[in-house]
Order: structure tokens, then C-alpha cells, then sequence
């Protein structure tokens, strides 16, 4: 009966119609969840709130996040999302998981810290334990204890620190008038951040932070896309990936023996998409030898930075195919359609994710416009990490009722959503990311059938072995249950 | 081969991976037009201009249509496409036909040409042997030539009018802060064309020029939306509806006896949206009337007016039933999905669009987000009429490359682009959506065979009876050779 009435003419016939809109809304993410007596209860409860807030004034979702960001707090559905269990981030990059507060209110008060200032505007951390040598184009080193000394208004001070560490402003049009303006200011608030996090005893701390700020939005597992650089000691030694992979085991079993609730963090080990092929078979070596030593903690393995300036995974070829042909299992989680560039040869790496069997597709915002691809992503399960707010910061979509999201949504396509740097945005682990998708993506036609799906999606589609995987399924469902009576009170 | 290829994972042999891009390339509007040893010519020329505008500093599809007009008509492409044989132009409204410089500079210049200001600062004209009743919130009717005489700069005092009767405004993101506040705008607009377009005389020769703005920018062929008011004549005697489409008729046919390769212009009679169940009934009626009285002319029948603010379809079933009822085949056209409300009575509109047996779909910006609705508009051909600039200025999406067509256009979804109101947005025929199309929704993924296939769409969707859309259709492919042939020398 679906198919006939979807494929042909079916007149006025309200039943009809009505049978229609049921396969739209069975389409869609969440459309064939079953709720029971409470989450209906819950559900209805939701849509008053839709209701209200898709009439009351301005649409969050419709302007910048900057803008908006006041507005979703004091929303009545975005303390909901925070208090609801989100599962897994499955999307978000070392440097960007901790709010830049911490940084500045604590690492940068610890004692050896100094800093300088490039252009007397964008400023760079390090610690030392003597005067640190220079650096091209920086100002000389200074204490950051003495330069606090000597400093009338200090909040003046931390506040111009965390402004160089996020990308807020208050005029983002202005401020950043393109996407190469805003992904370099992106990399400049990276280049601040960077020597405060690899000082290893902050790296460790960091880390933890990082699990602590989501655990608190109610997160259970998080994987982390990592550069792995090399952190340092006060006496400028220097430790190398296997110090940091260690590092990352040891936290996360310490976070976890605290927070027993929580299953854990893994890491996708990331290099930049500017390397030449040489660089790039040296690192899927390392990819593979990492896999070897740290089999709980490592992931896998993708590329970062700006899609459009760096190299196609095409250009990879050789590296990307060392594993298979080493017989080494690597799993590949490739940003991928970060881009509006069409036709061009950025805009095969969807395509060629999907051909080197990356195991989930960092971004795919430009997936819809690709339909072969879409279709196998979709056949072999492949899910899309959509990243609202990311897309929206780095000018790929305004308005994220535009944000191609909303039509993979409306089809059921495989997807999660995560958070990408919510430090740089000023965004919290991913509740601010579901309220975007959640409002922005489908208005009215999202319930909480929509959101259940979602949250388990990131577990299902995490990088968990099998049983653990099952294990964090049955206790976030325990949670859900718990965060569906409570929310009913 | 494909389907295997489609289905599974083909691992890196290029030859595949060759063979999964002629796939998409075969999807994608006009993927599979044969194109013969010249237009492979053209081809080649067109994709060396492609990729130099892709690279060459700000992209004009990224940008409000307002600032990216004067580089666009830079653009050898955009030279290309005004010299490019257009076909039909099947999606726009009386009132928005006709370039504004001609209402001032022809129009206003006219004897007994009346203008009153509102608020100092919106115009309304009218023609009249006597002084004209007063009309509420406006200033006293000046008669226009006494004006004139006593105005020192005449210039001024026509461009004032001149950007009274379009949106065009240095700042479009400040003026226009909301789709209600644009859509304001635009009736304004509407309301200061009326008076001047509604006096009978110059009813005809408005329709008459604007056939001849849309033949010299290279289309064939026109189906107007039109309201048809009531005309005046100079004493204030009222024309009925039957007197505008008698004209319609006539001008048409003065048209083409002056241009014979002019093929026609066929009237979609329309309301507002905003009527009540009663009105509706009443306009189907009249509608039925003159499809029978003007079975060449009259095309068929549609609602006007911002969607969101407007009457959802469904509310006019009544009406809507009614030829069926009575054995009388009146054709729709429906505007619908012209939205970003999401699972809203209006976000309705695109399927109930359907069930009444639409024959095209007026905008369907909303269509990628139904699914559903999206393949039975494909499986029972039902293109939809896409308008990027109209889309861009009334705010439903800012950078055209996140325009939905582009994922229509990537999966070869039936549709023809049309410009709605060229003269409000300062727009052309269609050069100016033809550029923003196919720049903005494809970059370098279209091609020559895009165009081709845009270009026949047009009459093949038309409302043409089907032996003078054959004959049309022929027309189209000589000019079509022809322009191949002089773009190669
Ligand atoms: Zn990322
Ligand atoms: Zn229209």
C-alpha cells in the first residue's frame, strides 16, 4: 500500500494523505523508534516547546551561533538536550575538547609560563624553566607571573588571552568575510593553545579536563581525533608518540576508575593534510605500529586541517593502501566533503573515503550532492559525523536549516552528531550541536523518537570492540530511562 | 557493473573508481546528453572559463545577488549564457516582468500620471483625467509632469522611484533582517508598480515590452503568473478580468507576428494565498471560465503570496476538488516548499501540491527534505521550478551553493530554472539565474550537456500543446546549433 502511494497519483483521499505523511515520518531518523507510555508522555511535552519556540521571535538555528548561543540558553529544550545522555562525541579534535577558560584561569597561572605576542595581538604560551629562546616573529618571552605583576587590570589581561583562544567576536560576518579568513584565524587560536597542551604535565591534565567537561554534559564516551605531538619537559625534553598514547591510556583508566559510569575515550591519530606522500607513509607506519602497542586506545587513523588547501586522499593513495597490503587492520575515519567546492578534485574525497573503507565520514557535507556516493555510504552503513556548529563557524552554511544534514535526516541516512572543537566556538561537549540539529534540522517534524536514535547512534557506530559496545548500549538505555522520569517530574 | 560498483566496496582500482564517477556524472542533470563533435568544442571552451572563475577571487554564487551582479556580468560565461538560446521561461509573475527603468522613464512620463507618497517614502502612481480620490497614509495625488516641472533634479527624483519599485540596496543583510520584513519590501514594491501596470493602456504595453525584454535576452517563450486585476481607464471605468486576458491574447499575438520565432506566452491565473475557502471557490470558478473561454492563452491556476504567512493548500480542498468534480480539466501549478518552516501545516504544501495533480511545482526549495514527496514528483515527472536569485533575495538561503537544487540537479531530479520577479531583483530574462544555477549549483561538475538539458526542459515542461512544443522544441535546436557554432568562432 506505501509503495502505491508513493508511486502514484493518489488524489484527495485523507487517508491517504495521511498514510503519506506516516512513510515520511518513518523515513526519517527516529521515525520507526517505538516510544513507550513515558516517552510519549515526554515527547508531547516536547512538542509544546517546539511549538513555542519555532513562534517566539528569532530562530536560533536561522543566525549565527555566535548570536544565537544566548538565546539556545535560556531555551527550555536545551536543558533538556543538556540533562538528556548523548552517548558518545565521536567527532571532536585534541585542542579543542577543553573550554579556554581552564586554560587560562589555571595552566596559564601555573608557575614557568610565559608568553609572547605576534603582531602584538595573537599570543603564544610556553614553559621553561630558563629565559625560552626566541621565536621568529614573537615578541621576547615574558614570565607570565611578572607580567601579571606589572599589570593593572588582570581580568583585562585573561580576557584578551581567551579571546585569542576562541573565535568569538561579536560581528563574525565582519570579522571573518571568508572561509580561508576564518580557517586561518582557526589555526592561530590552535597555535596559542598549542604549547600550554603539550607541556606534558598540562597534556595529562588537559586530557582530563577534556573527559571531566563532558562527562558533566552528560557524555559516557568520547573519541578523539589527535595529533599526537610531541609534548615537552621544563628542561625543553622532549617526549615522543608512544609517551602521548601512554599518556592517554593512563588518564582515561584514571577518569574512568572515578567516574565509573563513563566507558572511555579512544584515539584516531591525525596528521595534516598538507604532508607530502613520504611524510604521509611515514605516519600510516606509525598509524600501524600505535594499533600494535595500544590496541584499547587507538582508533585509527584520518587527516586534518582545511580540505580545500590541503592534499585529496587520492594523492595518499600509496600510504592508504600500505595496511591491506601488510595484511594490518587499520580503520580509516576520514574527514571527508568538508568543502563547497564542486567537481573538483577536493570534491572526490568522498568518494575515495568511501573506496579506501573509512569506517565513518568526518563532516560529508557536501554527501548530498553526491549520490553514488551517498548510496554506498548508506548500503555498506557508513555514518556521517555532522558537526552543526563547526560547519556554520567555518562559513560552509549560514543558516543551518540550509545545512544538507536536514535532508540526510529526512531519509534516515547513518549519522551522529558531535561537536568538533566546541572550545573554539564556545560551545559545551555536544549539547549546544543537538539543539542546532535538533531545532535546526527538523523544526516540528523531530520528536524524541528523533533524538533517542541519534544518542544511540553514537555508541553503535563508535569504534568500541562488540561486548563493550553492547555493555555501553544497555547502560545509556538505563540512563535514558532514568532522564525520561526525571524529565517528567 | 554499476550496480555492483554501486553496492559494494571496489576497493582502489582506478578503473572502478573511474566508473563510479561516470555513474554520478550519468545522474546528474544532462550527465547523459550525447554531445556532438562542436558542442564538444564549446564544451572544452566552457570548461577552461569554469575553472578560471572557480579560482578568480570571490565566487558570485557565494554572494548576495546584490553585490555579485557586477561581476557576473564580467563573466564570459555570463556572456555566454545571455548569447545561449533560453527556451521558456516558466516560472514568473506579472508585475515582476518588466526592467523598472522602463515603468519610470516610459511609463511615468505619460500624460495624467498621478504620484502619492506614504510615509515620505513609498510611492504609489495612478492615472487620471481628474485630480484622483484621496487615498488613506498617503499624501495628496501630485500630478507628475507639475512635479517635474517644479523639481530641480529630475534624476534624482526617477531614481528614487526607480529604487522604490525594485529591492535593490547597497546593504541587503542590513535592510532586510528577516524574510517578513523582505517579503514586506517586495508587496511594497508590488503596490508601487500596480497603479502604473494596471491602467489599461499601459497593461498592454507592459506585457508587450516585457515579451520583448525576455526574447532580446534569448527565451522563446513565456507562462505568466498573473493576478489579472482589474484595469482602469482614465476616467475610472473598470475592466474585467476577461478584458486582461482578451489583451494578454491580442498582445501575444502582435508579439509574435512581429517576431515570428517567438513562440507565445501562455497566463497561469492566480490569487493570494491569503483568501478565504469562499474567495478560493470563487477564483476556481473564474478560473474554470476562462480556461474555457481562452483555451490557448489560459494555462491553468496557483496561489501567490508568502507561503509561510499564507493559507496552507489543504485548506482550499474544497476549491481544489471542484474541476474534477465537474469534469473540467483545469492544470495547477502550484508555488510550494517556498519554506524553511519544517513539519509546520505549511511545510505540508509540497505534498498536497502533488495530490492535486500539480503539474509542476512552483519553487519546491523544501522538496529535498521530503523524500517521499520528492520521488513521486520525480515518478510522475513533476519538475520543479527553480528560482536561485528570487530564493537568494527573499532569504532562504544565502551562499547558492547550499541551494537544494544542487542536490536535485546532482541526482538528475526533473526541473527548469526560472527568475520569479527579475524586475524586482534587477535581474534578466534568465541570463542572471542561469549563471547563479549553473556556477552555484554545479561548479565544475556541469557541463555544456547541463545547459542543453536545462534549455529543453523548459519546453518539454512547458504548457505547450504537444505538436507546437514539438515544433518548438525543433525551433530550439536550430538556435541551439547555431549559438554552438558562433560561440566557436
Ligand atoms: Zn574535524
Ligand atoms: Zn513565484
Amino acid at each position: 500500500l506505501f509503495q502505491c502511494c508513493a508511486s502514484c497519483n493518489c488524489g484527495l483521499d485523507p487517508k491517504k494523505r495521511d498514510m503519506l505523511m506516516k512513510l515520511e515520518e518513518l523515513r526519517r531518523t527516529g521515525g520507526a523508534v517505538e516510544l513507550d507510555e513515558r516517552e510519549k508522555l515526554l515527547d508531547a511535552k516536547l512538542r509544546k516547546l517546539q511549538e513555542h519556540e519555532m513562534k517566539a521571535g528569532p530562530f536560533p538555528p536561522s543566525m549565527h551561533f555566535f548570536k544565537a548561543k544566548p538565546l539556545i540558553e535560556q531555551s527550555p529544550i536545551f536543558s533538556l538536550l543538556q540533562k538528556m545522555p548523548k552517548g558518545g562525541a565521536l567527532h571532536v579534535h585534541d585542542f579543542g575538547i577543553v573550554g579556554v577558560e581552564w586554560l587560562v584561569k589555571n595552566v596559564t597561572y601555573r608557575e614557568n609560563c610565559y608568553v609572547c605576542f605576534t603582531n602584538e595581538v595573537f599570543v603564544q604560551f610556553i614553559f621553561s624553566s630558563g629565559q625560552p629562546a626566541p621565536r621568529p616573529l614573537c615578541s621576547r618571552w615574558t614570565l607570565l607571573r611578572s607580567l601579571r605583576e606589572k599589570t593593572k587590570n588582570i581580568t583585562d589581561l585573561d580576557n584578551s588571552f581567551i579571546r585569542n583562544l576562541t573565535l568569538f567576536t561579536e560581528d563574525p560576518d565582519r570579522a571573518y568575510p571568508s572561509q580561508d579568513v576564518v580557517w586561518k584565524r582557526f589555526e592561530k587560536a590552535f597555535l596559542g593553545a598549542y604549547g600550554l597542551v603539550t607541556y606534558a604535565p598540562v597534556f595529562k591534565d588537559y586530557l582530563y579536563e577534556g573527559l571531566r567537561q563532558f562527562y558533566v554534559d552528560n557524555i559516557m564516551y568520547v573519541e578523539i581525533r589527535a595529533l599526537l605531538p610531541a609534548t615537552y619537559e621544563l628542561d625543553g625534553r622532549l617526549n615522543d608518540k608512544q609517551w602521548s598514547m601512554q599518556a592517554c591510556q593512563e588518564v582515561v583508566r584514571r577518569f574512568t576508575a572515578h567516574y565509573p559510569d563513563f566507558v572511555g575515550a579512544r584515539v584516531i591519530f591525525t596528521v595534516h593534510r598538507g604532508v607530502n606522500a613520504t611524510v604521509a607513509i611515514k605516519a600510516v607506519e606509525e598509524a600501524m605500529t600505535l594499533q600494535r602497542n595500544f590496541p584499547d586506545t587507538m582508533a585509527g587513523f584520518d587527516f586534518v586541517g582545511q580540505e580545500d588547501l590541503g592534499r585529496p586522499l587520492w594523492y595518499f593513495k600509496d600510504a592508504l593502501s600500505l595496511p591491506e597490503q601488510r595484511g594490518v587492520d587499520l580503520p580509516y575515519f576520514f574527514h571527508a566533503g568538508e568543502t563547497d567546492s564542486q567537481g573538483t578534485e577536493v570534491d572526490q574525497n568522498l568518494m575515495d573515503a568511501i573506496l579506501f573503507n573509512t569506517t565513518r565520514i568526518g563532516h560529508g557535507f557536501a554527501l548530498a550532492r553526491h549520490p553514488v556516493v551517498k548510496d554506498m555510504s548508506r548500503k555498506m552503513d557508513v555514518p556521517v559525523e555532522v558537526c552543526p556548529i563547526s560547519n556554520q563557524v567555518l562559513k560552509l552554511v549560514s543558516d543551518l536549516r540550509n545545512h544538507p544534514a536536514a535532508m540526510l535526516m529526512a531519509e534516515g541516512h547513518p549519522l551522529v552528531i558531535s561537536s568538533d572543537d566546541p572550545a573554539l566556538f564556545g560551545s559545551s561537549g555536544l549539547s549546544h550541536d543537538f539543539y542546532e540539529a535538533f531545532m535546526g534540522f527538523g523544526g516540528m517534524s523531530f520528536n524524541l523518537g528523533t533524538l533517542k536514535e541519534l544518542v544511540l547512534n553514537s555508541l553503535r557506530y563508535s569504534s568500541l570492540p562488540s561486548q563493550t559496545k553492547e555493555k555501553a548500549i544497555a547502560a545509556l538505555l538505563v540512563k535514558w530511562d532514568k532522564f525520561v522520569l526525571e524529565s517528567l517530574l
